[in-house]
This record gives C-alpha cells, sequence and structure tokens, in this order.
C-alpha cells in the first residue's frame, strides 16, 4: 500500500478548494496547484495532496485510497461513510454558521411540513439524505438527482427540492420557502480506520488538525490592547467579561497600565464603544496567524 | 416608513464598492453581494444595505429612501443635497490625497486660468459644480453633461474639461494640463436629518462612524517595537517625536528595554533608519486592524 | 543625464512584476501601474519608476539609462553585465528555493550528464549561460535560442533544453529528467557604478535596500507570544533554542509570565506541539510587516 | 473647419460599438479599434472615424465636430439635435424590434397610465423625453437622472421608471410592468445640415448609406434555390407570392427547372414546408452579403 | 397541463448550449438567453423554451413538464426514458463523429477486455449504461458514479474508467488506453409520447425537426461552382460521381457551360484538384445556410 | 526519420494561431487545439500538426524536424534559413497590406534617413535584419536584442527601434516616425528541401496549397448576381470592365437578363453605385468558400 513515512491527505477540489488551500497556507503547509499536473506542490516532504471533490472525499478515505482528508459532514453522511472524523472546522468567519441542506418550496405553495410531501416528486444532490429524511417521516414521495440549477426546478418541474444554503439569500431572490432543515454541515477532517492506528501518521494527523484548528481559531479572533488609568481597571475588568485573563503591564506614564487580550472578532463591535465608554485609551485591535490554547 | 429597529444603509455600487465593502468587513459589519439580488447580505440584523450609484446616495439620503450612506464630497455638492455630515474618511492608503476635480485643456491650449473660458465650451460630469465655479470667476461658457471619456474630449470637441483626478497620471498621458482645482473630494458618511434626530440610529449611526474610523485609521498606522540600551531611551525618545507615548517595558536581558508604539505608516521608511542610528535593534513593524483613540 | 535629487529604479515588467510591487509596498512605496502609461506613478517624489523586462534590466542598469533596479541573478549573468550587486532577496515565501536553470532531458534520454551532450542540439533561453556551462565541460554541441514552449522540443525538436524552475513539477508533469543545475538564481537589487558613487544616491538606495529586506524578512517570520507557569520557564528556553533573545514580561495572574518573540514562519507547524509539551498556554502567532535587525 | 476631401464619422462607442463595426465592415468599411489610441483605422483614406457615445453624437454632428455620425433616434430626440437624418436601420437581426423606451411601475402598482404619476417621482435616462411626455399628458412629477440600475429603482426608490427595452424580459424578470410606449428608436445615420450642402460630403454619405443599407438588408434576407418540374411551377408561383421575381432556368433534367430568388429570412421556417409541399425539390438556403434594389 | 397552442421545447443548458442555440438560429429559431432569467426568449410566439441539463431532458419529456427536447442519446438510455424519438442530429461538422463512451484504463494496466474487470472498480458519469455493459458480459464488478475529473481516477482510485471521448486526444493525454466502446451517442430531438398524438403539437415538432436537419445539413454541405468546355462536359460528369444532378447553364462565351451542385463539404478538399485536371475552370465553393432535400 | 505516408506540418504557435487555424478549417482542414496536449487534433490521417513559434518554424522545416510549415517572411530572412517556398499567402482581408519592419524614431528625433544612425543604440526582435540593413547602409551602430515593449524604448532607452506594423497607428500612438521600410512580410508556405523530392509528399503539400490559396482567395472576392434590360447589357460589361467574364443567363421576365460574377470585395464599395447609375437593379452580393482559377 502508502509509504509509511508519507501521508496521503485529500483536499476539497472545486468550490471549497481555494478557502481550503488558503487555511492550509495559515496552518503552515504551502500548497501550489498546477493547471497541468493533478498532483499539486505542498512544502512538506511527509504529505502528499490529492484534490478530490467534496462528494467523494469520504468514500476513498473509507477504501484506503486516502489516508485523510477534508470534506463535508453532509457528504459523509450522504456516502454513509465509515471514517474516523478528527475534528471540524467552521471555515466561513463571514457568516460564522454551517451550511444547511434545507427542504423548500415555491412560496405560495401549500407544503407546509415534511407530512405535506406524500405523493409528491423532489429534487436534489443529496439523494440518500433526503430519502433518509422522508423515511423518518414515514412519508413516501419520489426523490430524483438533480445534475443543477435545482432552485429553478420547484417552481416547473418538482414539488419542493432539499438544497443547500447559508445565508438562504440564494432561496429568497428565488421566491422559495424554507420548510425544514435536514442537516447543518461544516468541514471535517476525517481519517481512515487503519491509518489511525498507525502511529507516526496518527501523530502526523493530530499535529495538523492541531495546527488547522490554531488557523482557523485565530480567524474568528483578534487582538486586543488598550491603556487605561489604573483606578479604572478594576471596573473595565468586572464590567466586561469577554476580556478574560488579560496581560496586565505598566506604562511609563505614572498610574498608567496596559491591557491586552484575545477576544472574539465579531464582539470587537460592540464591545470598542463600551471600552471607550470605561476610560480606555489608545484602543489597537490587531490580527492574528493562530490561536492555540 | 422605514422600520425604526433597522437601519437602512446606502453603499456606493461600481468603483467604490469593493473599497467600501472592504473597509465595513474592516469595521467589523460582513457584507456579502450576490449577482442575483439587489439586496445584499450584512451579518447585522439591524442593518438593511443598499448598493446605489455614488451619484444618487445623497440624493436617496435627503428624500429618507436612505437613513444614511457613504458617498463623495463632490456628489453632496453637486446634488446640493440638504443631509447631515457625520464623518469624513480617507479610503486610499496608497495616495493618501482626497480625489480633485480639476479644469484641465490641452497642453498647448492658450487657457491659464478660469477667465480665459470666457464664451468657451467645456464637458464634465459635474456640470452643477462647473456652473458654480464659472459664476464665481464671472464668467459665461457653456458646459454640457460628458457621458464618458472626458479627457479625450479636451483635444476635439470642447475647449476645456471639468475631470476627476487622483494622481493626475491619466491627465499626463492624455498631454492636458491641469489649470485649477474646482473641489477636493472625500468619502463622507452622510444621515437624512430626520433619522438623526431619532436617538437609536444616531447612536448606532455613531457606532459605525467610530469602527470605520478605527479600522480606517489602522489601515494607514502600524505598530513599532523595538529594543534598546537603557541608557540610548531618553536620546532616542527625544529626538524622535514621532515615537509619542510608547509603552517602555523590561527585558530579560539587564539593562535593556522594550519600547513600543503606534504611528503613520509613511513615516515609517524615514524613521526606521535613524531608529538604527539611534541604537534601536530587533525593529518590528506590524499591522493593525483599529485604532480607536 | 539623470536629475541628481531624482533615482530612477527599474523594476521587472511581467511575471515578477506584480510580486515586485507588492514587496515595495510592503517596504512603504506604493507604485501604481496605469495601463494608459509605461511610467507609473509612486508616492515618493525622490524616485522614478521604470517597467522594463527582467531580461533587459542589467544591460540598462550598466549603461547608466536607470540608476538602479531589480531583477535575477540569471540575467545580470546572462548578460554579463558591469553593475553593483547592492542585496540579495528572497521573493516566494511559500517554497523558499530559489528558481535555477537545468539541464533537463526526456526520462528515457541516455543523457546523465554534461559530457553526454557532445554534438547534440540544446534549446534555451538562456543560450550564453548555456555556452559557458557547455565550455566548462569541454563539450562541444548547438545551442540555440527558444522562443518559448522549451519543456515541449525536448521531446521532438532537440535533444536536450535548459530551462527554469522552482519545484520541479511542470518539469515531471511533462516527463523530463533534470541532468544537472546550472546556475541558482535569487531577485537582486543592483546599481550602475557611476550611480554608486553619488553620495545621495547610494544612501537612498541603501535605504530602500534596508525597507525591502525588512519587509522580506517579515514574510518569512511570524512573531509569537504565549503564557507559561514560572517555573516552566527555564526549561522551556533551554529545550527551545529557536526561541532567542525573547521577551519576558509578567501576568497578572502569580507565578505566571508571558514569553514573547520572533521566529521564523516555517519552523512554526513543529514548535507549536512542542511549546505545548512544554507547559506554554495560550499561545499566540501573529503577523510581521517588517523585521529590523 | 475640418478637411473638404475627409469625411469625420461619428459611430457609437460602447454596448452599440460591436454591432456597427460589424454592419460597417459589411457594407465594405473595416475598422480596427486599438487600445491604446481614440482614432480607429479604416481602410478608407476619405474617412476619419470617430467613437463617441450614443448619448452625445447627435450633438456633435449638430454643432460640426462630426460631418455625419450613426445614433439612436431616442438620443437625436432627446439632445433635440438640430440635423439631417439621412436614412433608418434596424440593427438587431434576431428580433426585427426596433428598441423602446417605456414607462414601467412594478407588478402590483396602482398606476394604470400617464395620468396616474400626478405628483409622482420618475427615474430615468431620457430626462428631456420624459418631460415632454408628461407635458403632453398634462401630468406634473418630479423626473430625476438616473446613473444606472434604473430598473432596481422602481420598487423602493421612485414611483415609475422609463427604461429602454428590446425584448421585455428584463422588466419581466424585474417584476415591472409596462404601462405605455414613450418612443420607439432605431439606428439612423445623420448629417451636419453644412455639411450636406457640400456636394462631396453628400455624395459620399450617400454611397455609404447605399452600402450600410445594402448590407442591412442582406442579413434580414437570404437567397433560395429549389427544383421543381415544369407542370408544377405555375401552381407554386401563384401560391407562393413571397417568391417574387424569380428567376427561373432550365435544369439538364427534362421538365425540371430551377427557380431562384431572394426573400426574407423570418419567413423561410414557414415557407419551407409548403415548398415542399407544392413539389420543390433540393431547397437550398444561402447567405447574402448584400441586397441592394 | 400546459396550453395546448404553446410547444414547451427543452434545451441542453451546458456544454452543448451555445452549439444547440447556434443551430436553432440557422434553423430560424432565435433565442436569447438572459443571466437575469431562466426562460429565454424565443422569437417565435409558439413556443416556450426551457433550458434543462442534457442528463435531464429526457426524464422531463417522458413525464411531461416538456412536450419535446434535444438531448443525448446516451442520456436517453442512462435515464431509461420512454419517449418518442423523432430525429438525429450530427453537430458536430468538425469531426464528423459521434461522441463515444469508452471503458478506458492506464496504458499499462493488464485490462484487455471487459472479462479482465471481475472483481474490479470502475468510476463513471453513466453508472446505469455501465452496469448493463458488465451484466451482458456477465461480470460482476463495483461501479460508483463519478463527480468529475475520472480520467485522472484511473491511475489511483479505480481500476477502469467508462468516459466520453470524441477524438480520445484527452485519454490519450492522459496515458490511458481504450478497452472497447459501450455505446456511441449523437443529439436527439424527443417528444413526450402524448403530446405526439397532438396533431398541432406534432405538426409543429416535425417542422422544426425539418428545419433544424436543413440547417444541419447545409453545415456539412457547399455549394460547388465552375466552368467547363462544353466538350469535356460528359467526361467531367462520368468520372466524378460525387457531382450528381448538376445544373447546367450555357455561358455567354461559346462552347462553355457552368455547372452548379451541392456536395459533402468533407469530399470537396480531395474533388477540387481532379476537376482541375478534369479541364474545369473557375471553380467556386459557397456557403449554405439550409439544404432540404 | 518521419513516417514516409504523414506529412509533419508545423503552424505558428501564438498571435497568428487562431488566423491559421481558421484558414486551414475553409481550406478544408479541421484542427482542435486542445489545452492538455501539445499535439493538436486534426481531421486528415496524412497530416501531423504542430504548432511551434513563427519565430523557429522556419528552423525547424529547414532541419528536418517539420515537412512543411507556415511562417513569415520576416523569420525565414532573420533565420537565413535554407528551405523551398511553395507559396505566399495574406491572410489580412481588412487591410490587404502586407506587414512591414520599418525603423522608427520619436517624431522630434533628428535622424531622418539610415545614415544617421552612425554610431547609435537601436532596438530590435529581429537583429539579424536590422544588422544587414546597416551593413548595406554603411553603417555601424550598436543593435540590441529586445524583449518586448520595444516602442516604448525609442523615448528612452536607445536612440531608434525596428518594430513590426501593420497600419502604423500603433506608432503614431506612441509618437513615433518611420524612417524607413526594412522589409515587407506576408505569411508563407515552406517545404523542407529532402521532403520537396518525396512525390507523395509535394503532391500533398501542392493539394494543400492550392485548396489554401482558394480559401484565402475566396475571403477577398464575393460574387456578384444581378438583372438588367438587355439593352443595357452591352454597356455595363463595356464600361466596367470589374466585370469579367461574367455569367449572363435569360430571366422569366421578357428582355431582361441576369449577369453573375466573381470580383474583388473591396471594389464593390466603388462600383454598386455605378453598377445602379447603368441600369442593374435587385444587386446582390454573397459570400464564397473558395475560388480556384
Amino acid at each position: 500500500m502508502k509509504n509509511k513515512t508519507k501521508l496521503r491527505f485529500g483536499l476539497p477540489k472545486g468550490s471549497l478548494q481555494e478557502a481550503t488551500i488558503e487555511k492550509m497556507a495559515k496552518a503552515g503547509f504551502n500548497i501550489q496547484v498546477s493547471s497541468r499536473s493533478y498532483v499539486p506542490y505542498v512544502d512538506d516532504e511527509e504529505l502528499e495532496i490529492r484534490l478530490i471533490r467534496a462528494q467523494e472525499i469520504s468514500r476513498y478515505v473509507e477504501h484506503g485510497y486516502l489516508d485523510c482528508g477534508i470534506t463535508g459532514y453532509d457528504w459523509i453522511q450522504e456516502n454513509n461513510s465509515k471514517v474516523h472524523e478528527v475534528g471540524e472546522f467552521l471555515f466561513s468567519k463571514a457568516t460564522r454558521q454551517p451550511a444547511r441542506w434545507v427542504l423548500a418550496v415555491p412560496e405560495n405553495s401549500p407544503v407546509q411540513s415534511a407530512k405535506d410531501l406524500q405523493g409528491k416528486r423532489i429534487a436534489t444532490e443529496v439523494v440518500g439524505l433526503t430519502k433518509r429524511y422522508l423515511k423518518k417521516h414515514g412519508v413516501k414521495a419520489e426523490v430524483e438527482f438533480s445534475w443543477g440549477a435545482t432552485e429553478f426546478k420547484a417552481h416547473e418541474l418538482v414539488d419542493a427540492i432539499v438544497e443547500l444554503t447559508e445565508t438562504g439569500s440564494s432561496l429568497r431572490a428565488n421566491k422559495l420557502r424554507i420548510v425544514d432543515t435536514l442537516l447543518s454541515s461544516t468541514p471535517r477532517l476525517i481519517a481512515n480506520h487503519v491509518t489511525w492506528k498507525d502511529k507516526w501518521k496518527r501523530h502526523k494527523i493530530e499535529t495538523m488538525a492541531l495546527l488547522l484548528k490554531g488557523a482557523l481559531e485565530a480567524e474568528a479572533k483578534v487582538g486586543l490592547k488598550m491603556n487605561i488609568a489604573e483606578k479604572n481597571l478594576a471596573n473595565l475588568l468586572q464590567s466586561l467579561p469577554a476580556l478574560r485573563n488579560p496581560t496586565i503591564s505598566n506604562l511609563s506614564l505614572k498610574g498608567w497600565v496596559a491591557v491586552e487580550t484575545i477576544i472574539d472578532e465579531h464582539v470587537v463591535r460592540e464591545l470598542i464603544p463600551q471600552l471607550k465608554a470605561a476610560g480606555a485609551e489608545g484602543i489597537i485591535e490587531y490580527p492574528l496567524n493562530k490561536v492555540v490554547y
């Protein structure tokens, strides 16, 4: 089989590809994809990268063609793959929400719940998930594989669709209504069960998971520094629990201290006005590359 | 009218769009524009974003269709809009210069000042501004609206143009000479007068202005750290007024201190050689996300 | 000749252009290239930028049309230019490897060393370098200038090629085997010999070299901070020589200190697991703009 | 003024540009537009081409900066230009319909006719046309210039729009309803009144109009040939008036003739089944470059 | 159901889309696809166009959501759809070959025929076709759906692939060997069985088939005219059977005739030298729009 | 060497590639270039196509790696290649002019003829041609190879350039003046001298030359038909020598004849008004695919 001293790692080709390669670079692994070759370059001799469609990665990890890979929870479930899940990641800093597979119908459809689908026709890319969902609700309906443009079909060709959405804005723009959520999905690092029993490989995978987690953690966090008069410090720290475990250091200016901490980036827009109100001055926010607790 | 608990915010569509959305993200508001929908997604339920041409935003803020918006000072003036100006921003880190509407003529034109335009024909996108400028100088000339390619017209079709420039390089490449500057323009955050009297909305707008200002401030500034022998510290601080209010901390190495401060990025290229000359070592410059005084 | 108070600086047009302009911006010099003009804008009145093909820069620096310029070591050698070399830079953070001009042949070619080229035909863009290489090995072969698609020629039109490669992946994809390396090449800042004797110009060039070096140094390095119990500190520092000269500061939490240092980014992926094992907590990696020792 | 032996000809820059240059080539005048120059090359030494926005051409023809030009009837009307109209053309072979400026409102708007616009606000690119239309209907309403994305405004920012449409599909996709048509517009060849009195120039313009008309005519027509038994010929010609003035010639096969004619391309799809039914065989349709009656 | 006086026509979205719309235009039906709408415009009020993936069209024709459609024979078979096949077309003028689904393996694979696949794993987009093929050969193997990049999988992830090819050049470039052809596929016009019984709809579909066939026929044919001395005519016609049923007409030059005919474009390159040898002069080849026998 | 029954044919890669492949298709040889392979597909089993830079083709034809190829006369001369020239072609229908290598200087340069170049520096892509030109004029000057952007160099880096131009518009836009023409160049079909002696190969090449010539001839020509009263016919033919050897046929309308001929497309724009004046009616111009005399 594969060389013991190399780890074959599958990354998702296509829509997630650019984001994944960027995250890998932040974790410390620089990958270069060439249009002339299916085998990308990576600056780690212990790794062999393969770009494979997200829909297929769990299948090839299960069969051992890949030692491990990054793919969505949705496709692990759709493929019903027997793999070891090493970790969960959230890639989208902007929305901080997992992608969701939802049941959707035209705005004016009579369908209000799964039950109303009895005898209907549903188009989706995740036929397996949809069938299991219908079975769970005791509903019989025809489920057909959709090769694309699924949202458009809900109006003319089928009665409902099961489609992926993040913010729901594309469904809204297509005059569709969400009836139910079948599955929330986030990217996962998965490993083959045999690989996971190999000590060297498991250690390598765990290190990569640690660094990737550190890089993703850092995307959602920022460093914050500010100066404050010593007399206001206790008040500041008490009233703002977000500032946990700050580093406090003395300033050359008597009676003043510098406070530094790491916090979630998405609370900053509410925190900064409060910090100013509490007497903080010279507030600085700076970016991070990695955060490892 | 509009929902009291939502703020309708107009951002400039077109050439400024990408920069504005990037600045908003730095301020903490992530916006996603979809090609399928005119209503962008924003990760703040209190906001409703609209993308509207910069030329029109002040008009729609004045009429109350928008609560507030970001647009150029030039178009507020051209439209003669009655709006509340909340703040001024400088978007271009590179040039650190406002855009200017200038009167320009071919290099070999006899026109040397506004006075020489008597009886001439001028093409421009800002017909109102140009007419007011001519009136101020007591000059009568025909001003015609230019739908584009204005620079080219100065050579054949009209006697002079009033055109937007930042560095002047496009005018130079077209063999045009700047005669006068009519208006310097920077991006402004403006609010509708009624909106501004609403306590909740005003607070929301002021918070956004604070965060946006903090993000833009941070683009023009950097953090600077260095180590220096304690005996050289006084000399360093005295001779380099740019290093105002630094944080001084002790190093583990006896007799040495670390100096840290926030300074304008554009002085760094002159400052670093001086710092080295003054005995500083291990000089580090790092990026900032926000600076709020 | 050129104005004494302006420095005419040549940057490589083409494949290196974007990277060079990005590095210049990091060094503090913002350049804007306009499609309408061959003379880019730079926010420094003491500079005049020219974009010229990397292959030609050393020739124009030698003749004094440019005061200085950035180009590859390969083309300085190929042109045999008499110029002053001010400094060497490594642009590619990802691979941390210089580009190499290599002698390559089809995988199944009998050619195993330079000697086997006797009487053969070689295609290359660097005819001069290749002829000198053959002469050094006492080999007579025909060298012809290749206008492009050199890798393809090795299979049909010539016996061997001398081609540029970084990771070798394009050669591998084309079923070519590397026989020998003729030259490793990195970007260089070079100056005209007369310019170098001009005090003002030399000082200007040296300052730019310092800043550019600081910016490139910063790309390969990161800041690292962590907290550790005081009792574990000595052990940590002793076992990890990469953490040289750290800044140690006290935390508000008794018995704990903060450790901060600057290290090579490419060791981070191995260091972080070790730091955790040694008792470090709250490990933070942050990016740098410049590092000047 | 301009050289008597050169005709300065304005063509529309922008959305109509490619189509116009293609039609000119079909008429026999090959034009090459260079990104580096505002003055296109044309293979006729008696012509000087200028590319100017369609909105502005009639203005510059009126003032004599151009001898003649091609622009839409809409902009001649909007600018109220005093020019000589030489000819009308239909550029779009596919739809065979003139573009129309229509008054449109949201599908569910109460506005049913011009009268319902009293006191309302209308956005449009053709402010002059719209104001005249309202005046004709005795309606007072505010008309504001729209810089773009006009269709979107009808839903939120204004009560109605006046917008250009060809097939109406974009309006329908935006859920807008057409209330009235203000103007149908086709491309026109126009000339300056003084130019038109110059014998040489007028002859040149008329020749170009003839050739352009011939080229456009040919786009909408095709050649049709078929074989038919002589005995069926009279019946064929009688029942199919579209086949006017055909050329009849004898075939080598006794009793058979070849019929050839020029007809409108858009009747072919109905004609061919009828021809077959009438006994025609070997029906051939072939393309034309020019048709001049 | 659908309006009796409208025919709902499905065209393949995606890779065949542009070619299909071009052929439809040649047949006389001009279609405009808008990025804003899923319903294209067509200049025939009796038609409603839908763009649907080629893989799905036969399914929706079978169910009656579409009256008829154009799709590949391969997907009709893969979907096992019960539809009426109206006609077969060959779209690619260049290769004049149908697309083929072939079984392919790496060049050095031991697999020489279907029999060698026993117990192997095969990746393909046409799972149904592949399973039927294996069954026919009495072979048991695992067939898995491939989401893309199938050619690459043959080297690492599976033992064989079933993939679409036209000239085989992509397979060759990927070092794959064709073992067998499962199916040759050409575009087909298909109709729903109920639709086909409706007199008006059937007539409409047959007319479209006639015109489309005429347009495609014309792509593969050309008109040929030449002059020849009467005494050489008999010899010319006898020796060149390709010139069947030519039109012969007299020239004004005594003793000379003009010969005109329609022939396959792909024989022209061999015919012209022969025609010259036989005494033909002034040989003219001209393009055709439609050929209907 | 190469297979006797295959002809290896080199076509110019790059700027001429698209035009050449289009001409080859018109001649009857359909070529498909794949991004994944250097060997294009051609629908003729007797041909093997290679895409090679125009600058190099004559060199590889001379050495016998190619049997024949299409390249510019300029590069045959620059390379001084010993090849058999089979035919000359003119590709550009629009300008009907060969490309020219010209000596150019800034508009205000003192250089007025080759003689003024004594001791100067010249940049060019055709170093060999330029040196021979200077030698012929008894001038000594430095000639350096230009890697691109040659026009820009004439203003700053060198005294003159030798550059390729078709219409001269790019030179004019760059404020350069043409001093002299060194060489006019058209595409040529060339063959290796050994190949040319092979009977089968020579016949194959001659056939291709015939067809290619026929296709190019057809691009510059059109078919013209018109009806005219018999009494005006003699006058028409006498006064219009361009209408040589027309085909005259009788119309069904008594006293009228149809006149048909093939003429140069570029005289049509002058001819049509004259034909109308002479009484011609129903004038039709139609396109041609091939014209072989």
